[in-house]
């Protein structure tokens, strides 16, 4: 950790360049792509950091191997556990198979088939609990106390925090002009590490969050000084519905500019304009972005903006068209 | 056109070259992208090469923009027409607008709405026919007499066909150690195209074709010698649905091994299969090849084949999940 001129405490630079070096020889160094139907609509240009390519589909997975890779022997043996409904899990999954730990991953009754098919099938044991946050806690004390495995969280943790920065700073390496760099906001990793990455690489690059008016904790949070826990979410962007942490919500205070807020139909249109005009598969939590550039179009117009697309696991069977 | 060793006459190796050189600076060269699940399905390395990425969002985009490339400036003022239902009209209607020339595109009133709107949006007429092929031409000869625009066949004419050879050079040049190369079979110019390619580039390469058993007049034609037209067909791939030609056929029948039949559910599962683990959108008549792949699994054991994702350009109100 470092302290720097506005004395913030934030990590080192140091760390996060070495978190890149660690974990890059197992991530995918995921495409941007363009599209001038896009940027006309956008009158912007639009650069899209497509982590759907990433390997169990989503960022998460950058953040899962770092921290396994961080643990000592020791723990290493004890294997990990995370509770997660959705990308975390399959990304903890195969981060510990590749790394050969034994990984439980406790998930709510309700999760999708396809993510809990893609957890168990990376070799994970799923743990059923109930949908609140109190059961998944219970559920999770029970079986760390069981196996003493190593609890990995799935945004508010540090490890996690850096290995979801190489996200961005991949993106920056390749695309050094960006005026804005936005992300959706979830439990908070993933803004957390972009905000890093921008301030340490490309200084000039203002970071926006963008989170659905349903799920609008982070806005809450910043406008309060304090964590506001995300309560009776109602979003069809299922990946943004969890709340910020402690170690995260320093960093996005410090780091972050705005967070804009958009409905589910601006959601639900930005996400099938990805679809037809990228052809390309992202979740909805993906889109809010997008949503959020399109909403705001006078302060992007002729800008370049990078958006990272945070993943592309959706249920086929369930789509929102 | 060459008369090689086998008495057949077809387009010289010279002429794939040097379409390849003349359209490469407006073309997407599209990447080409694998997956661990899908190769663990298949027990074979599958390298899919990503037409869907093409512009105007499907390999048709190379044809059209040869032949218009290759008009005399008179034909040029006189500007061009075709009938299509699909990716050939968006393909038309851009390459058109690009190289200043006016397009007219008979669609028939059933097209969907999503192609119609792009063709439009690319600058070109459209002109609405009847559902039948006869009404179709009709309204074609009426609109060309008018006019005197100059006819272009979406997949029956030399030009288009080496337009269409260009994605399988650029898959050569970049993997050239495919054992097989599959393409869907609609009207025949991508498959023309494809296996002329391997012809001359990577004559170890075996093509195949692969076609609903719903629409199988290619199959049925290689088998009788001549061309059968394809009579009510009946699939989810609605880019298939076309009967070949004179210009095609031949090429077809001299270098094209086995047409591969699949039938519909096996067509929906590999569509489903690559939306999923590529996190790409592609329509149905792209998945038609790697169902044929998945059919005869034993045939591609241990083997490295090639399949061009033809094109993706599907409506999200009308998805078959």
């Amino acid at each position: 950790m470092t302290v720097n001129e506005n004395n913030q405490t934030l990590p080192a630079r140091e760390a996060l360049l070495k978190t890149r070096v660690r974990i890059s020889k197992y991530v995918h160094l995921t495409p941007v792509m363009t599209s001038r139907g896009i940027d006309r609509i956008c009158s912007a240009a639009i650069f899209f950091k497509c982590e759907n390519f990433q390997r169990t589909g989503s960022f998460k997975f950058r953040g899962a191997l770092n921290a396994i890779m961080n643990l000592a022997d020791a723990e290493k043996r004890q294997g990990v556990i995370t509770h997660s409904s959705g990308n975390f899990a399959q990304a903890l999954a195969l981060a510990s198979r590749e790394q050969g730990i034994q990984a439980t991953v406790i998930m709510p009754a309700t999760a999708s088939r396809v993510k809990r098919t893609a957890t168990e099938g990376y070799g994970a044991s799923v743990v059923e609990c109930g949908s609140t946050l109190d059961e998944r806690e219970a559920t999770l004390r029970d079986i760390a106390e069981e196996t003493s495995a190593v609890f990995i969280h799935p945004s508010n943790q540090f490890d996690v925090i850096l290995g979801q920065s190489t996200a961005a700073q991949e993106f920056i390496n390749n695309f050094p002009q960006l005026d804005f760099l936005l992300a959706p906001v979830g439990g908070g990793g993933l803004i957390a590490g972009t905000a890093l990455a921008a301030y340490y690489l490309s200084p000039e690059t203002e970071v926006l969050g963008a989170e659905p008016f349903g799920a609008d904790d982070a806005y809450q949070s910043l406008k309060a000084g304090e964590i506001i826990p995300c309560k009776n979410p109602r979003t069809i962007a299922d990946g943004l519905k969890t709340s910020l942490g402690d170690k995260n919500f320093p960093i996005i205070q410090a780091l972050v500019k705005n967070i804009i807020r958009v409905e589910e139909n601006e959601i639900f249109q930005a996400m099938q304009l990805v679809w037809e005009r990228l052809k390309i598969v992202i979740e909805p939590s993906s889109a809010v972005a997008l949503a959020a550039v399109i909403r705001r179009r006078d302060q992007f117009t002729g800008k370049k903006v990078g958006i990272i697309l945070s993943g592309g696991n959706v249920d086929l069977n369930q789509l929102p068209f």
